[in-house]
């Protein structure tokens, strides 16, 4: 089946290449949906609703849900939208499948670039077809991709907070503007650490089973696993350790 | 001669595209050169020498500079070598021409992308040939390039404030970790500001004269013309009041 979805995702991002797309704002300036989110989701939920009858669906621009099905999608059609508006590169359609309370498989597209990443549960993590791996650096040697929580500002103060102190202790910080394509650049060794308040699922299922593929692990600010389905805090890193130093810093200020 | 320093900087981003290159710490473990940006800058000065007899030159990674000519060419071999020695497509070769105090033209090229961009003062700005322009987008709409000063880790703190300061009057903030390529990203319209605390001239002086010439402004931290041979904060706008809200914004924390 992943053959499948990845076909159908490709075929999607062609809804992305129109450059004559509209904006619209869904609440703050920061919070922008296009007519190309709105198509991409549309062929996405057609698609994958063949591919699997009575699937239930997950997606970002949707008020209502379908949760209570064996399989579900999570979908978020363009993940980085604001960077999708300006041309810049980060930005990336992702499909998740949830079976029962498990996340099984997970594709992530940056058109762009053309970098496809995907996984199965179990099978392991690939970009364009090659298996990738999280990097063995150490954390004073990381880089750790984070965001003062755009959709909710009256979080940037305990981010910056904790970005300043964990920026004390490794590399350098990165801000690409779009989760997914951060969290697989963790998959494929480029980062070492993310960092995000608050997430939405569509923003971190997909990417999720690709870098625990990856040999990377994740988990919400307290440790704990994540869902899929709930918006979150999430802390991502390419070792155990690394992630234990991670999450001291977090825990210590919030 | 513009199209000459074009095809020199083409030619020089071969020397990039090894995957064997090494790489040596030039003090923190986040400040780095490696055999690319050695051979980048090696190729770029014997080239120019041979455009321009005679001219001086400031280069990254070289301790001595000349700087007593009539033209002087500004070169960072490879801005955003972390991002090069990990694959993220943000690094570009920079190089800025000076004739006595005034920069005259600038070439900022990023090979992953085959974005190159190129200004010379009174001609405009163009990228892949085409003309480019700032973006008109109010402050409030602005995304700004910024970062925690990674070289001088001393300054995070203050950097911090005023980031998070301006992140509560503007739309978002990118960090992508090279300088060159974020000025460029405002010169075209991608971004809106840019805030550094500290850069080198070999950062900034490049890229300058594209913003510039696409309709945008640069300052240092208290407002004066950029000299495009000294270390200094920078500040960047599309618009000149854009920049002034931004400067308001700095100086009531510096």
């Amino acid at each position: 089946m992943i053959n499948s979805v990845i076909e159908i995702v490709r075929r999607a991002s062609a809804l992305m290449k129109s450059s004559d797309f509209e904006i619209a704002q869904k609440g703050d300036i920061a919070n922008i949906v296009t007519t190309s989110d709105v198509a991409v989701q549309e062929f996405l939920c057609r698609e994958l609703e063949t591919l699997v009858p009575g699937c239930g669906f997950l997606c970002e621009e949707e008020d209502e849900h379908r949760l209570d099905k064996e399989y579900t999608w999570i979908i978020d059609p363009i993940d980085g939208t604001a960077n999708y508006s300006r041309g810049i590169a980060q930005c990336a359609i992702c499909v998740g499948l949830k079976h029962h309370d498990e996340m099984v498989m997970g594709v992530v597209y940056i058109p762009y670039t053309q970098e496809l990443f995907h996984a199965e549960k179990g099978k392991g993590a690939f970009l364009n077809g090659k298996p990738i791996h999280v990097s063995d650096r150490s954390f004073s040697n990381s880089i750790m991709c984070t965001a003062l929580a755009v959709y909710h500002k009256e979080y940037a103060q305990i981010c910056s907070e904790i970005i300043v102190e964990a920026f004390s202790q490794i590399n350098d910080i990165r801000r690409f503007g779009a989760a997914a394509p951060e969290l697989c650049y963790v998959a494929m060794g480029r980062c070492e650490l993310y960092f995000e308040y608050i997430l939405s699922p569509w923003d971190y299922a997909a990417a999720s089973v690709i870098l625990s593929e990856a040999g990377g692990m994740l988990t919400d600010l307290h440790g704990n696993r994540l869902t899929g389905i709930t918006a979150t805090g999430v802390l991502a890193a390419n070792t155990e350790e690394n992630l234990n130093r991670l999450q001291h810093i977090v825990q210590s200020r919030i």
